[in-house]
């Protein structure tokens, strides 16, 4: 199924529970969490707290994309926070299939997300056993990046080897997509659309609508 | 002058707007801004993004919190996010000195913040270049805490150091403060006052109110 | 040849030398001996006094596994108590081939491991260079863990990796193997056997005997 | 009350057991069990493991001294292998006061080590939170090193700073300690005595009866 | 083109501008600047004053080889230093595309070096938008190294990746080439030659002329 | 004994031979030698080669200042390349006596650096084992700094500390000293005087001359 993940890290975090009530009516399927420790990523967004005083707003898939070191320190608390569904960096985890076994022990949804420059063999062994893959289409860090290129053809390499293998995971994208690009991405394979910049500048409702209308029509 | 900082860390992130407004219409003088990173404490709060969408609302002194690893990484960044008083914890910096150097080039407060068993020899000779030494009167990493007894004694020595050396630096106390002891703190000289949940939990309002009444009769 | 390689790590250590003696006097051909620094992998086993102790008691292969970082900085200190072979784990080395060069140069035998996780790419130019590589079966760090089926799968690669360029090296299983599964892992291409419970739980002698019946028969 | 606390550091690990229960039997109150991870100290000993295999032979005292990074992520752990007190470092401790109220709190003994050159303005604030203090005599991480005579100094102002203070903490001295110097560092204030080599090199019996004679006399 | 391109870590630098105008004198169309931390490599070259001093002295391109700890730190500092191409080590890069997009963002070449045991996969995504790549044909830290023969294979190997994808990425090698080996390593499809003690034992003069002459002969 | 220890940091790389023969023959009697890592410091100078290819010209006194993580890790190198002195950071030795102890055994002198805002507890008791403490009076990594004037107060704090335990400890000063402030920091207590651009900017030989002669008369 496609879907669409707004990235909250474009928010205005002075309005959050209103923003984020918004996208649930808007139809947003999953509600895209950054967490950035300025250790793994040259950024510090946010963590627990602001995950706990939304997770009563929305029953949307809570999808929390960590971009910190070891995550695998925190997974209790992320869940414990709410979320649905958490991706780790294969880079950043010494032991990537302990830490995939520790978030499918909580009975969430697991996913890795993978660098622009990081290889496909990353994930290699471990694809069955976990419900995403996150191509990452800029570097991790910051919002309003652009898109690039190359990662398009990562997707596709994915695609087929998820379709070689017999299986259905899904296929997420992370930076600098917009209405321009949607489409694209989605024809190379992806399913799962992060947003940033391009829901939240200007009409939430409208820019949510004209992606969920877009990813329809793939 | 006689402070109180809330400390948005108990806030409802929700509506985070909304209470930082309210706190300043109450009188708080500064907002509390508590940033951990998962590294150098064990939790992972909040950073760029959660003040920058706050700055606007208020232009009470936004008394920053670094609660991170090697914090001289980020002094620009959070001073273009509109921090007021930056404080960086004594046991984080390598280099304490150019630390509080790139800080007061910024033209901003500076504050050193020292852990329950950090001993003042740290801050010794640094002392009369810093506006404010931040005693945590609980280890750093979560709200809710209990204060620490002993961390008085440290409070009452730096009190005698700052007057033996003929200096004006704020005393600033963080951890576990509520209106049954924030007269002892005060005391024993701490004249800035850090609370969280003694904040947040119940009237915002008449918390506030309390507490700046307690702290006028000090 | 197919040998059996008891970890220590499920020993009793209190009658250490006792069981080390009985392991010898059974006819496991190696000894496997699990260092472990609580950094690498979260649990700290033994080191250097361990192994001196017991390496006058018995000829058998000392194969010893290293699950700490950077391990180049002790290969001198492991051959110095008794190493016939060291193992190390690719994810730990920024310089595999200079580790490997480290160990050779001492003349004692070689070998890479890798997490269940990590793709077999990471040996794909080393190979020629070393006498064994260890496929984890489960995440390093405990013993008595369940072997994780898909990394059969990395051992039948492996193998045909192994024959296609000619080579003659060894492969080593660890973790989770026990009398049920041995013939199934062989048969996937391993002769190296690691059995850590499935050996010192119960009656030593006994469960070695089966363990090398069982290898004989593949 | 003086107390002989021998090394199993330079014990034989192949007859652990039998060595353990003849310190018992000779009537060494305590057993100090120096962990090394390789990491903090440059040489790695032994873990959980050793310690679990030897908890159920002796009643005495076990004196878990933790050479080991960020010791506060394995508490937990120690505790559970039947540790009665565990002494962390000062130097590996960012969050000192944390890790003493994390011991505190599994209901055992806690102290603080310091290394040679550390001053004792780093237990300044948490003395009267901790029931032992341990001055390094040599640098921690080998068996068999030649006492510092300056520690000697610091045994002494440490004794005055507990005094002062009208403590009655115990004083453990750790390094080189024979029956030549054990009565000069009592009289310096020590009453926690830890002796390696001197116990283990040669009669245990004889060597643990003499000791514990000449520390009557002091 | 095929370039040589001179270590200057084998140079005399006490006399470090002489030998400079000597290789632009003679020739040699790059000079190599190994810049080594102490960290990423075990041991410590030279850095930002020594590259400084020659850079007035020749205008040939200054091929800067970072064998330091996550390079991004350093870019801006080497770029007005004088580089005119930076390579970073796929390695010490947790975000290697972002690495890249800095050093290209600076309008100067941009390599990636691979250490002997790491697999082309490594750069498989980013080759297209890097100008050259480095194969190590010694482990990285010290001149005087023995060329490892295994590592033609991956120069092969990349030379047809380069092909295969229609790009014209330089090759350069590095580590134990000499007029004996250089041909062979160009068969293999290198056209970048780093040499040092080859170039710098003996005369400087002919052995550049030397290395040119075998250069323009393959 | 006065002496001056012009600092080779703001030599001229492309002709250090000739300046340092230049400093030898002026009479300042020690070579100063900043070694920088990019780590410990924000800055990467030099290391072991350029160390070695001027230790033949000149039998002055080679003052090594360790401005790098753990230089234990170095200490034998560093004395192989021809240091005389060896400065260390206590903020960069997680074991300083042990460092201290290294240095001593080599033979040579040995010295411990203080960042502006350590303060003086950290040498309290090693201070009779060493030959030299090195009071930064600037932060450590660049050179042509601004001399921070409450380190004069350290100086003498350091100085009485000296004088009172009956020593005879030089005590080194680095960071901004010029021909205006010189008498100060030897009136503080200093003795021997760190100069980079002082020395280096205009006439060298007329500079040390000048050094030389306000350091005689104070």
């Amino acid at each position: 199924m496609n879907c669409l993940s707004p990235s909250i890290l474009s928010a205005d975090f002075a309005n959050l529970g209103d923003q984020v009530r918004l996208l649930d009516e808007c139809g947003a399927q999953y509600v895209h969490i950054d967490v950035m420790d300025g250790s793994f990523v040259p950024s510090i967004s946010f963590g627990f707290p602001i995950i706990k005083s939304i997770r009563g707003l929305t029953d949307r898939i809570f999808d929390v994309h960590l971009m910190i070191d070891e995550p695998i320190r925190y997974i209790d608390e992320f869940v414990a926070c709410g979320a649905d569904l958490i991706t780790v960096h294969a880079e950043s985890c010494a032991h990537l299939d302990r830490t995939i076994q520790a978030i499918r022990d909580k009975g969430i949804l697991c996913g890795v997300a993978l660098n622009p420059a990081t290889p496909l063999s990353a994930i290699e062994y471990v694809l069955p056993n976990i419900d995403m893959v996150l191509i990452m289409t800029v570097n991790p860090g910051f919002g309003g990046q652009k898109f690039i290129p190359y990662t398009l053809d990562k997707v596709r390499d994915l695609k087929r080897m998820i379709d070689k293998k017999g299986l259905k995971t899904d296929i997420e994208v992370d930076g600098g997509i917009n209405l321009e690009n949607v489409e694209r991405v989605m024809d190379a394979g992806a399913n799962i659309i992060v947003a940033g910049s391009a829901v939240f500048h200007g009409d939430i409702s409208e820019n949510v609508s004209c992606f969920l209308e877009k990813m329809r029509e793939v």
